[in-house]
């Protein structure tokens, strides 16, 4: 999505989630997302007229479409899916991510949640829209595999959080080991729970 | 520490701390954590010569050495230490905190890596460090109490990494849930790794 070839609107939205999983919210100016998305000046007041809190919403909201996305792909990727053969997908989108960036850039959920999390900005409903999306697309996907649906929840809820944890200590270290370290630490739990 | 009991210098690195963790690096502003501290008006310069970035620096080592004090004390509290005992005792402090405040204050950490992890801040290096700290702690008690010294590290790592991602959705959620759900998720996985 570098180039032009999606609408400005979309490639705003795009931008301003690189952009806050680069340096958070606050640091994230409208005006550096209409130069990264190389849109027309002028136009953000007209795509988004709610302000920087819409454009921050629908950025969140992308992500979690995006999240939730790249989880239902697994299935494409083996035909012997696994909740541990899940979770490396999981993890392997950061790996990649923070390696190919050089720990540029984390999760925009986190940021937002780091920032606006403890206030009252109208954001905060996208972005626990964003968090249940990718939670909601893990446990479809266990489910899919055998997990009970009772017992899928909670696991998700595990996933989802040593991920987030573990991209964390992966861009404080520079490292992405965390990463292959919760992927090799839970698997063995999460393969017991599929039949 | 809200009072004055303390000298101007250590209760400027606590509010620095309380601030950050509440809404981030760029939201908080040297006046803000003078006037959160009671500190002299103009004492900041004189304590902190390194500007913001060293007081920001400070803060997370004083977090890094808070939350190992914290891993440390659990042998207080219980006659037979174990590692989902550990976890829980860590998971404890946040339930309170985030139940207390109502989700106002996340992670230092957490924040400080989702703002400045991407870029060049000299203030990466006490984030690395106050990380170190924090993980050390839960591998020294580990050990202590029967972990074999090269498994114990990627436990920690492991615990580290799903106490960060929980309290992460359990402010998105507004609901200690997920401080619960990887406490019960991962307790066989931690006792099973003791004698």
């Amino acid at each position: 999505m570098a180039g032009k070839a999606r609408p400005a609107r979309e490639r705003m939205v795009y931008s301003a989630a690189q952009l806050v999983r680069a340096r958070g919210v606050a640091m994230t100016g409208v005006r550096d997302v209409v130069a990264h998305a190389d849109a027309p000046r002028g136009s953000f007041q007209h795509y988004f007229p709610g302000g920087k809190d819409q454009l921050v919403g629908e950025a969140l909201i992308w992500s979690g479409d995006f999240a939730a996305r790249w989880v239902a792909s697994y299935d494409q990727t083996t035909g012997e899916p696994s909740p541990s053969g899940l979770f490396a997908h999981m993890a392997r989108l950061w790996k990649e991510d923070l390696t190919a960036r050089r720990y540029e850039r984390g999760c925009p959920m986190m940021a937002t949640a780091a920032e606006l999390g403890g206030g009252d900005s109208p954001v905060k409903e996208h972005l626990r829209t964003a968090a249940e999306t990718w939670e909601r697309a893990v446990v479809d996907e266990l489910v899919r595999m055998g997990v009970a649906p009772q017992r899928a929840p909670g696991l998700a809820t595990l996933m989802v959080s040593a991920l987030e944890g573990a991209i964390m200590l992966a861009r404080v270290r520079r490292d992405v080991g965390p990463l292959d370290t919760v992927v090799t630490e839970l698997s063995p739990l999460l393969d017991s729970c599929a039949p």
